[in-house]
């Protein structure tokens, strides 16, 4: 074997390829339906940018057989107002804001305006409080199960499909063993993608600016949860333990060191930035998945079937 | 009249004088209480400042008869479990969290954590969203009153103590005609402050460092609620026509310009920073109040109160 080739076969999956999956099932379920479901997108956003992804959104959701419906709202001012027009509009099942509109705390109140049965994102606050509680239903029967938050449930399916988590163990162990490094720890995606991760059995490791926190499933009778330590190790020391590698940093400047890497790590980027150096990664690991938006609107689309499904529970 | 003598009779009001009705109408109604009702303040936070006032909440509950328990959770990833031990303890009517905690969005989500039956802050969201839409029930039967928010709760107090709510006036007019200039647009304290004055009438000025804007009382027919409007004025035209100008920036340098301040002006300060020069205003203002913490531990220990009349309406 020559010295030039690359160490491993990396194999670079795209999002689509793993999507697939899921828009076929829900393709399945609409044809089910007595009648489509309508999604509403709010943008309240003058960024070019928002409203290519508001579009993005819409084109997907009407390709697997969604009413999509943009509201585009002029004064920023006006959302809350238009927030609660959808809520109480019976042709309405899910709604989606686009966000940042005024880019700080005001917009996590207007997250949490949207109705709880209309929420596709899974962002309201009963549904991150049940994940990170561990709990999987919204009633004490069972009839009614607590959304997820999209971006994080879409890193789980995502490593799912790549056979990260072993189907062989049980509901709740399936990473038992494995070591995940996270670096970003938002409240939208990182924190949450570390308990869920956590509560599935795995070690993780959460970086972000500053410092890395140790996540792990709590042995505590009070809460079945995942349970969160102080980390004295470096970046590099955590990652070079880890089998996933996992990076959300909202910035172009930002790369992973490579070298950090593990030999036959599996890289999972779900920043809108490239956070891998695309060349140097497929040197070193064994799966890479480079962008994740389109396995993430696969499960905001299947967040709206489940809501339906709640509520004829 | 010599030059030399100040141009108004400023009053200088302490927060004390004001808080006074309060804590002897609390008084009066825990005497007629069956039992003490227990406050609980939960303090993750290795800040001395935060402990201090810890203390000093403990110590002004005591007085007027309360029961206060300190937590102190030396480590801040235990703060949430902590929060539902005692939302789950019957034995506690009241819990308070010292916050910064994390500094970032988490504080947000463990502000939420805290049952709503038990929240003397009134920073539950359905709390926050109420006061947003003038809504000032829980239920529909009108038993239960919606719990506001303890720090713009306190200044609407204070302008009541000073006067400027002229009650002659329709319940939800009486500000009618006033204008509020208000320097802070936090989501705790500037924004829901210029809405409840807002809604009592007012037009209020909301200024905080990248933009001024209107808040008056909505016409709309869908919400009975404030309507927000772009301002085009500058700091100092809003404020030479303000009868009411209110500071809260949490700066040690910040110092509202007095050349800015109409004669005979009324002043509020609810920074824990003096954000006015104290003696130049009181040749221009006619009232003064330089701090407002203590009405503001008067309105938790109300809350405290009403919380218990709405368990057992």
């Amino acid at each position: 074997m020559s010295a030039e080739k690359p160490t491993t076969a990396c194999k670079v999956v795209t999002a689509s390829r793993i999507a697939k999956k899921y828009t076929e099932e829900i393709k399945a379920h609409i044809a089910k339906l007595d009648h489509p479901l309508t999604l509403v997108g709010l943008l309240a956003n003058a960024d070019p940018a928002a409203k290519l992804y508001a579009n993005w959104t819409g084109k997907t959701a009407k390709q697997l057989g969604f009413n999509y419906r943009l509201i585009e709202i002029p004064q920023k001012d006006q959302l809350e107002e238009e927030i609660y027009q959808v809520n109480n509009d019976e042709s309405v099942d899910g709604i989606i804001v686009y966000f940042p509109v005024f880019g700080n705390r005001q917009d996590q109140y207007l997250q949490q305006c949207v109705a709880i049965d209309k929420d596709v994102e899974g962002l309201n606050f009963k549904y991150i409080s049940n994940m990170y509680h561990n709990v999987r239903y919204m009633d004490d029967g069972e009839t009614k199960k607590s959304i997820l938050p999209c971006t994080p449930l879409a890193v789980i399916k995502i490593m799912e499909y790549l056979g990260v988590y072993n189907e062989l163990l049980d509901y709740g162990d399936r990473l038992y063993g494995k070591t995940v490094t996270v670096v970003n720890r938002s409240e939208i995606v990182g924190r949450p993608l570390a308990a869920l991760l956590a509560n599935d059995g795995a070690r993780v490791y959460s970086a972000d600016i500053n410092d890395i926190q140790i996540y792990e499933r709590g042995v505590g009778l009070r809460l079945r949860q995942h349970q969160v330590k102080e980390c004295n190790l470096t970046l590099e020391q955590c990652a070079k333990s880890s089998d996933i590698i996992i990076t959300g940093v909202p910035s172009k400047d930002y790369k992973f060191p490579t070298q950090y890497i593990k030999r036959g790590a599996v890289l999972i980027n779900f920043s809108s930035e490239k956070n891998f150096d695309d060349e140097a990664v497929r040197k070193v690991a064994s799966m890479y998945v480079p962008m994740i938006g389109k396995v993430t609107i696969s499960m905001l689309l299947r967040n709206l079937l489940r809501l339906r499904e709640n509520r004829l529970a």
